[in-house]
């Protein structure tokens, strides 16, 4: 595994995570290749049907998952066939073969971690795991490396999209739990046996990953406490609403001086902590530090995207260690900016936004005509317009109407012609207020 | 510098965040040190005045700062001097002189960073700038590593701290932007010209920073589009009110098939959005690849501490680069779980929290005496009591009332005993619902 090199990589399981790799690792070939300093090569895959559903071309496609394990062009393998038993013994041959391991698998890491590790250890293997905690958001990577100054004080998240979806359904819908489970199981973000999401199984496997990071402590997944969500009632929902608080299932680590409160359940939330914002399968983590004090953290928890792109962060890490990342880096960012040409920045002229424009007029007839005939010229549609003498405003002259418009989508171009031909008019006081909107 | 020794750094500047690098790096060092296979000792500081206010003991102390550039007893320099001039050249010398640089310093790497990673490419040397942007929260390092694999489509975010106190006390304290301004500036989270932040040339660096990584494009700091926050009046807040908008100051960069959008300015954002709900000084980020999606980071973006944590997260990762950062990681994981002693896991029935009961009651007299007289025994006191037949609960039996509770802050175990009592009592329903608080 020579610098410059392709790095080699086998898949194992070509289910949802495993075909995102292999879409992602293509769809994005070039701009990984150019960060990395090297490409990432599929040579093996390891998938039970003989047939792939994905363009292999010349790639070895094993029946036999065991055979990419052993097989001798494979640098990295990535193991995305779920379950834990046979992830663990396909873990093990391939750490035993030589190969890192990269892994979305979290019942893998938080049931078998210490024997994983260990073995790593011993075999000077490098695995990793970004994947197997809230999908997309590189979580692992900002307490492993991020925060390592800090002593963590708390971590609290929604780290199972199953069971956020069913409760933001409950909440904003005013659907029954039964009800949502099912359209959950219907879109594919519920399995059709869902209680290791609804009963919090995944999420402390989660948490357990997590707090090994966050305390410096052995996993622990049996010492969690796991309460689920199913007893949840439309009652409680509505009840909470009259508290001025959320329903959300969370996972805590919280650090005491007698030791270690670590724990799933349902819990009530004031509407300012940022979890309550977080919606539908999103998954999102606040961890707390003595130095940083509160960070907050959120993003696609599960799907083939998020998850393969975690995994290839992993890959990336990988490759970094032997080929000195940090060098790579600078020199990216060294010939970047050698580059000829400046980066094509485009006018702020041709930016599109919808604008906020806020004006004076003198309350006299033809103002609004005149506003509206520049409007027209410059074809802004106007979304809303409120003029209102009456409204909480203060005039700032006599005699006057605030007023204020709201546009549709147009070019800065636009606006600005507008605002100068409106600054212009007779009839409008000099302070026109210009605000953009940023809805997106 | 080989694995296991000290490594050993000089501090430029020991101003709030220099001292706070200084405090950080002793307040855990334990922590740190187990974390990263080797402490981390600082052997030399460099700062104007001869007496250092803090203990420095036997480190050595230079009045000139490039005395610690030429110090061959340095491994890693931290740039904490701020400005960009004198540091341009600090940080060339002591490249010159085979160092590493960790800065915090926005206007060096956004104005000078071409020449400064060229050079540092050119001696293979190592430049790290966690800390320039948004403070405690690892963006960078979720930017270069964690979303490696995706393309950036937008990037938006309240970088700056000053200016997002000065809106949040407009908005939710309707007060005027002079008035906040000057609180700002007696709170210290404005500068006596505080012109570089009201006016976005502090963000429009940190833009240039995040753009470069973003699109692997050269810094371009002087394309950027500034425009300040003096302008917004309170009348806008209120317009903004109405609107269902709020009005912040932000960077923006986005990906267009002609060019990038570069920008800074204020800007209305629905409610939807959380980067609404990040309040005074805080920082956060919206990042969106084409595989993770939509992720958002929020934490502090300046002060001692959360900068002390990213320049001691930066030496971390140049430390890790050679000595095999990952290696040395599994080695920690798997020493950690051959701990004989399992994690002190604080058994649930010692949790506190506040508590949320849901119940039932027959319509008979008596019976809440007696629930009262259940929550006295053990000593609980209740925050919250609604019941009411004719609220909008839907009742599961006759003559019932729907009443729920919200209690103070106890120990599990006695909420554990209440519901036991509870649940016994004659006149209860069966199905009453626990839901814990969190609200902290």
């Amino acid at each position: 595994m020579t610098s410059r090199q392709p790095v080699k990589v086998g898949i194992c399981g070509l289910g949802t995570v495993g075909s995102g790799v292999f879409r992602l690792l293509r769809q994005n070939k070039s701009t990984i290749t150019t960060r990395l300093g090297r490409p990432i090569e599929i040579v093996c895959l390891g998938m039970r049907s003989p047939k792939p559903h994905l363009d292999t071309g010349s790639i070895r496609v094993c029946q036999d998952i065991m055979d990419v394990a052993r097989d001798p062009a494979v640098d990295i393998l990535v193991e995305t066939i779920g379950g834990e038993k046979v992830a663990r013994m396909l873990a093990l041959e391939a750490m035993a073969q030589g190969k890192h391991i990269v892994t979305a698998n979290k019942a893998l890491i938080a049931i078998h971690g210490q024997e994983l590790f260990t073995f790593a250890e011993q075999h000077g293997i490098k695995l990793h795991f970004e994947a197997s905690v809230a999908g997309g958001i590189p979580i692992i990577k900002v307490m492993r490396e991020g925060l390592i100054a800090n002593q963590i004080s708390l971590l609290r998240g929604i780290v199972n999209g199953t069971t956020n979806y069913v409760l933001s359904a409950m909440a904003d819908e005013g659907r029954d739990f039964q009800e949502v489970l099912l359209e959950a199981q219907e879109l594919g973000y519920a399995e059709k046996d869902p209680s290791l999401d609804i009963e919090g199984i995944d999420s402390a496997h989660k948490l357990a990953i997590l707090a090994t990071l966050a305390f410096d402590i052995p996993l622990c997944f049996d010492q969690i406490y796991k309460e689920g969500i199913a007893q949840i009632s439309q009652q409680d929902m509505l009840n909470a609403e009259q508290l001025g608080l959320h329903i959300k299932h969370i996972a805590i680590a919280r650090a005491q001086e007698a030791g270690y409160e670590l724990r799933v359940h349902p819990a009530l939330l004031p509407k300012r902590n940022l979890l309550t914002h977080v919606k539908n399968v999103l998954n999102a983590i606040e961890v707390q530090g003595d130095a940083v004090d509160r960070t907050f953290y959120s993003g696609a928890g599960a799907g083939a995207d998020a998850t393969a792109s975690a995994i290839i962060a992993d890959i990336a890490d990988i490759i970094g260690c032997t080929a000195d990342k940090t060098s790579g880096y600078i020199s990216r960012l060294a010939q970047q900016n050698r580059a000829t040409a400046s980066a094509p920045v485009l006018p702020m002229a041709n930016i599109v936004n919808k604008h906020y424009v806020r004006l004076n007029a003198r309350n006299e007839p033809g103002v609004f005509e005149q506003l509206t005939q520049i409007f027209k010229v410059e074809n802004i549609n106007i979304e809303t317009l409120i003029q209102d003498a009456h409204q909480n405003a203060k005039p700032i002259g006599p005699d006057q109407i605030p007023t204020f418009i709201l546009t549709y989508k147009v070019k800065e171009a636009a606006i600005t012609n507008a605002l100068k031909a409106i600054r212009n008019l007779k009839n409008i006081y000099s302070d026109v207020q210009h605000i953009r909107v940023e809805d997106s």
